[in-house]
């Protein structure tokens, strides 16, 4: 069998506490399935940083490349709130996206039964539910230039960011999302603000163009962002998939991660085009929380986002979806047996650490 | 007495129904206590394109510079979908605070008691909610250049819209923050993504400034942008004030008015400088929600957040404390009595309609 080469960067914070939870998983399953997991490691982030000077070195960028799949931790803590705005934690993160042509960046948000009662909304707003956001990730003001901050003069400044989108940016991730919902409930919403950004005009346009052209049995709704937020909060059942840029997606996949009441549980991928010969996606798999250096190296973080994100790697980077579905479900199972990481800790539950935690969901695997 | 000059500008949708209750409050007000409103009114939005071809006429334009302060319905609607961009509905309004230099939008988030169980959040997670979001009006990408589509050819256009933050904005914008905080409870947030935003490095760097220069007495947080959305639904009253960009706050204000269960009732003020010689502020007051199209005509919309607005208009344009305090009691006394309308409405309490709650209102204060 050819080998799957994985890059390991855990990063900072509890990244690494969390990523061990995984490498134990992959031992596992290369020790008793014989799955042909080959792993490497780097530092990206703080850590990178301080080793290096760059929130990720040439070499590091070079194996991220080569790899089938990246698994990525978590980036950044107040170590490195003064460093300068180039070598940034997050850098190394916007790097990987960039460089590797991460455009699709996949976020599920998934209300696991077990959990639907710690939520802040509702239970019957919440219990059950499962939408998919699908966010621009290569472009828009992440990425446009001019992206600066000018010297006015008498202690005046100018700080400039650009969003940019093309046609053809617009055409792949609403694709994307379009396939996505064909094997889901079939249902797209489009969200931008084409009410006050042209390139929110632009967008609207486009995805309505690919809608018509190619997934016409789609079910395709337009709603501008604000609204868009709003939805999410009064009734989020409403979506199947949403479609949005860089920026609202951040915003928006951040708030309905937060609906679930399981920050702590959500992996998200990143995946670029398929390579014209060998069909394979560039792709990196990472939790949707960040790096909590409020906890970190107390053996008390949730594990689940990092091992869900891998399970996410091993369906949509080497087809394994037999083994994905059987690791979600074990997730699943460890939370109706009562197991709770501090985080997600409710009454009459069963406190665990992160690798108990870890240990349980392999156990049930 | 001098005459107080207030332009109506009801636009489309239930703007003119909700503006209607107002017109009856001013009335009743010039009668019984003499207050001396004099109003005139004016078309902006889709009605008055259909009129001009504009969605703001420049006579019009001029009344609104010359008047004391602005009421403002809402604009927009199906019918317009297809207009230009220059002259969508929505370009009223934001001409209106360009030219007026409105800069500074004052949402609050007020959770009123009697409402607090209609929330999709837990009853716990809204009740007593009482925060301020101070959102900056007249910058960033709403009003940035360049902003335009390019046809690049072979099919592919370009979108581009770009933000713009100057050091005095960010300055004057912060101010207001603080200056509010203190008549609260004293606590500002701001929320930025520096991380990623050069104009959100800049926003960061002039609010700390400010800060440390003449608020230091002021408790002062930064947040991320996606970080305080998730915030915002977990836990709302850890906020006070909220200090944003005009992107971020329009997505956050109206997730913050989602969480209240109120998103009829919430009105807002938008407050230029104070004039050098005359102190006095040009102002513009509306409801936070739309035009609510499908509803429009029915005589069932919700007019409390329109006359919440001129009650907020009584309070900063006309320094008429103790009638801002008496309207917005009579307003939560109503709801006590159990009247609603229909977008509010939940068993056991009395529907009524757009009028009648306005009636109701009206008799009370
Ligand atoms: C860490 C940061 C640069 C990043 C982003 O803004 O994209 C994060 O918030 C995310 O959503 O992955
Ligand atoms: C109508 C629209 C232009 C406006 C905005 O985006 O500012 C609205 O959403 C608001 O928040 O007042």
């Amino acid at each position: 069998m050819a080998s799957k080469n994985l890059l390991l960067l855990a990063g900072d914070g509890i990244g690494p506490e969390a990523m061990a939870e995984v490498k134990k998983l992959i031992a596992a399953m290369n020790d008793k399935l014989d799955s042909g997991f080959v792993t490497d490691e780097g530092l990206v982030g703080g850590c990178a940083y301080d080793a290096h000077g760059a929130a990720i070195s040439d070499a590091d960028m070079a194996k991220a490349m080569a790899a089938d799949a990246v698994l990525f931790g978590a980036v950044g803590g107040p170590k490195w709130d003064a460093v300068p705005y180039e070598v940034r934690p997050e850098a190394g993160l916007l790097r990987l996206r960039k460089d590797m042509e991460l455009f699709a960046n996949l976020r599920p948000a998934i209300c696991y039964p077990a959990l639907a009662a710690s939520s802040s909304l509702k239970q019957e707003v919440v219990e059950g539910l499962d939408i998919l956001i699908v966010r621009e990730l290569t472009g828009g003001v992440y990425f446009g230039e001019p992206k600066q901050i000018i010297d006015l003069g008498n202690g005046q400044k100018r700080g400039i960011d650009t969003q940019v989108y093309d046609t053809f940016e617009i055409e792949r991730i609403s694709g994307v999302a379009f396939e996505l919902a064909r094997t889901r409930k079939n249902h797209v919403t489009s969200m931008e603000k084409r009410n006050v950004m042209k390139s929110g005009v632009l967008w609207n346009e486009v995805v309505s163009q690919t809608h018509k052209a190619r997934y016409a049995d789609v079910k395709l709704d337009h709603m501008l962002a604000d609204a868009g937020g709003m939805q999410l909060v009064r009734w989020p059942k409403q979506f199947d998939v949403i479609v949005t840029d860089n920026l609202f997606g951040d915003m928006l996949s951040d708030i309905a991660a937060m609906l679930t009441g399981s920050i702590g549980m959500l992996p998200s991928a990143s995946l670029g085009a398929p390579d014209a010969k060998t069909k394979k996606r560039k792709a990196l798999y990472e939790p949707v929380h960040g790096s909590a250096p409020d906890i970190a190296g107390k053996g008390i973080a949730n594990p689940i986002a990092m091992i869900a994100s891998f399970a996410m790697c091993m369906r949509y980077s080497f087809g394994m979806v037999a083994e994905a579905d059987r690791l979600e479900s074990a997730i699943a199972a460890v939370l109706d047996q009562g197991l709770r990481t501090r985080d997600i800790l409710s009454p009459g539950m069963t406190e665990v650490g992160t690798a108990e935690m870890g240990d349980a969901i392999i156990a049930r695997f």
